[in-house]
């Protein structure tokens, strides 16, 4: 246990989380605070109402639910507990995340159907109406900006098709939710999932979900596990407004702080513009170095994008990682199938003058590497 | 969101966790880490390491695993993964968190036997030896210390009744690592569970699983959900340092934080003599005023303690806890099934002077009450 850590400086965070946060978001984790606790219990209630109103919704037609973990548990803890015995699962996939929704529920050994296309395409709507033709299949789950590769699905026509269809939807907004506006009846979504340590700028620690009460109502009895049942979690929460099980109290102290300062930048709207000026800022920066976006331009968000390695012997996306690491700037591998990228998000506490940062750090590195 | 947070001084929380830590443990967490920067993943493996040395073992035949979510997902997560298909388990339950752990295996479909026996009792070790009769029992479940009560269950005397019949053996140490000696090898255990935020004195964030190796590798194939396999996890941490899933980079820093202080308080011998320390002041001072122990005096740990409510017509437990709340002490309400009792825990940053202010808190707060 001889490891020094430096704290001098902590280098910009230019991937999909654990993100870059503000220093008073951290600050306010220097407590102790009892998770039984009357204050603790009014800051989790007060957390809860915003993520509702962030969805644009109102309790208690929509109600929040925190999970302990990261967003995978709070994912995990939708597919296998929302989904009835006699219920069949219909997950679109494009990408990794997708794929993950589909392992789950193949390890809770629920009925599943797939509707994949390439990581660089959305869903069809046509493909997906003759799908829900199957009469077994109760519910369609998506994610939204498929982390993947950065595309952002159109979770608004998805659930107009899904409702039409009389489904219940599950919409993964991990990366997305804080960063585009989700209005949840509106697109008809029953659970959405997002976590802590995203759009927000929190600290990781928990997911949460936001549900339509009479869907979850209607889920109760269906939990396959004791720590990820959703319906048992709200219970517990609706009851005391107590978690069951320990809460990750200082990473909700962070979060209910963030919460503060989303609103003090100006909600959703004002997030979204200054992260569309990061992604702005770092594509036209690439592209003017030679690099080469994965996406066609209409189906990138803000959220992250995929670069092409570029086609240079020289380039090794190992030394170009730690050469732009030990400049203070992060970025994210690839995590295609078939295409070699890596990624650069553009969320968090990050503005126009770390993508400066970061590009010049990027036109340095290529120079020393060699690589034209 | 008008909340405003009291900052000026944090109430000590005299509870089963979360508990008071040292302000320097918090400071750890002011930092933004990439979950995959090489800084990180080093933070992680000394981690991992120290805490097998907590167990007096040694890599690789002993390994940790850190789970996400609270402590109860660290069990779901050992006993969801390790027994087989055609495994068994065995419960022995004296309080709340055996019968969890019982719980647990009845949502996964584990078959199951539950050895029961009273809240003030330890389990019976004969009659462990006949239920050991039964063959198709595999595993044997412990609580070292059920928090229900603060009861010390004989892990040790266990241990070699498991080990003698062959059985693998798990043990929940969830409020006792760190605080007590605990020889992983010596008693036996194949897997031991614990938490950040107990005698280690981090913060809520994460489980961890000490496992003999051999019996993790067994495991393989046996996990009944993603996020909480055991064992995928583990390869998932073997195989580049890395979590599967976003770990609670905050709650590790914080953690490794709080390694290096136990190790500068002189270890689980040093901190085992602050507790204890802590304990017999709160009984000495508790019998003074007229409370009496739960727990006959050789079942008793220095963990927590059980107390029952005085037999005064003007005692009320929630106005008890709120005017000791008001003066800064957290208490802890009771569990058991069968008798009125709370619970003042004596773990965590917590010493001799926060203890003569509970006292005096108490004194007080009987005045106030009319309670004599």
């Amino acid at each position: 246990m001889t490891a020094t850590i430096e704290t001098w400086k902590d280098k910009a965070l230019f991937t999909p989380g654990p993100l870059t946060t503000s220093r008073t978001v951290k600050q306010a984790m220097l407590r102790d605070l009892g998770s039984r606790d009357a204050e603790f219990i009014r800051l989790v209630r007060e957390v809860r109402s915003r993520l509702v109103q962030l969805g644009q919704a109102s309790e208690p037609a929509y109600t929040a639910v925190i999970v302990q973990g990261s967003g995978t548990f709070g994912i995990e803890s939708v597919i296998s507990s929302v989904v009835p015995p006699e219920g069949k699962l219909l997950v679109l996939v494009n990408g990794a995340y997708g794929e993950r929704m589909a392992k789950m529920a193949q390890v809770h050994r629920i009925p599943l159907a797939i509707q994949r296309c390439p990581e660089n395409w959305v869903p069809d709507l046509a493909e997906l109406e003759n799908a829900l033709a199957d009469p077994q299949i109760t519910h369609v789950a998506v994610v939204h900006c498929e982390t993947t590769t950065g595309i952002i699905n159109p979770i608004a026509e998805i659930g107009a098709v899904v409702k039409r269809c009389q489904r219940t939807y599950i919409v993964d907004a991990m990366s997305s939710f804080g960063a585009y506006p989700i209005p949840l009846a509106e697109y008809g979504i029953d659970f959405l999932v997002s976590s802590s340590n995203k759009c927000i700028e929190g600290v990781p620690g928990f997911s949460f979900v936001l549900a339509n009460t009479a869907a979850l109502q209607a889920a109760e009895g269906s939990a396959r596990t004791l720590a990820l049942d959703l319906y048992g979690q709200w219970k517990g929460l609706e009851s005391d407004g107590q978690f069951r099980f320990t809460p990750p109290v200082h990473a909700l102290l962070a979060f209910h702080q963030a919460l503060k300062e989303l609103e003090a930048e100006g909600g959703i709207e004002a997030r979204a513009a200054r992260y569309q000026n990061n992604y702005r800022l770092t594509l036209a920066g690439m592209e003017s170095l030679g690099f080469k976006p994965y996406l066609s331009p209409e189906r990138r968000g803000y959220i992250i994008t995929s670069f092409y390695y570029p086609e240079h012997p020289a380039f090794s996306f190992k030394v170009f990682y730690e050469k732009l690491s030990e400049k203070g700037c992060v970025i994210y591998p690839g995590k295609l199938s078939h295409a070699d990228c890596f990624r650069i998000g553009h969320i968090g506490r990050l503005s126009a003058s770390d993508v400066f940062l970061l590009l010049a750090a990027v036109k340095a590195t290529l120079a020393e590497m060699g690589v034209e």
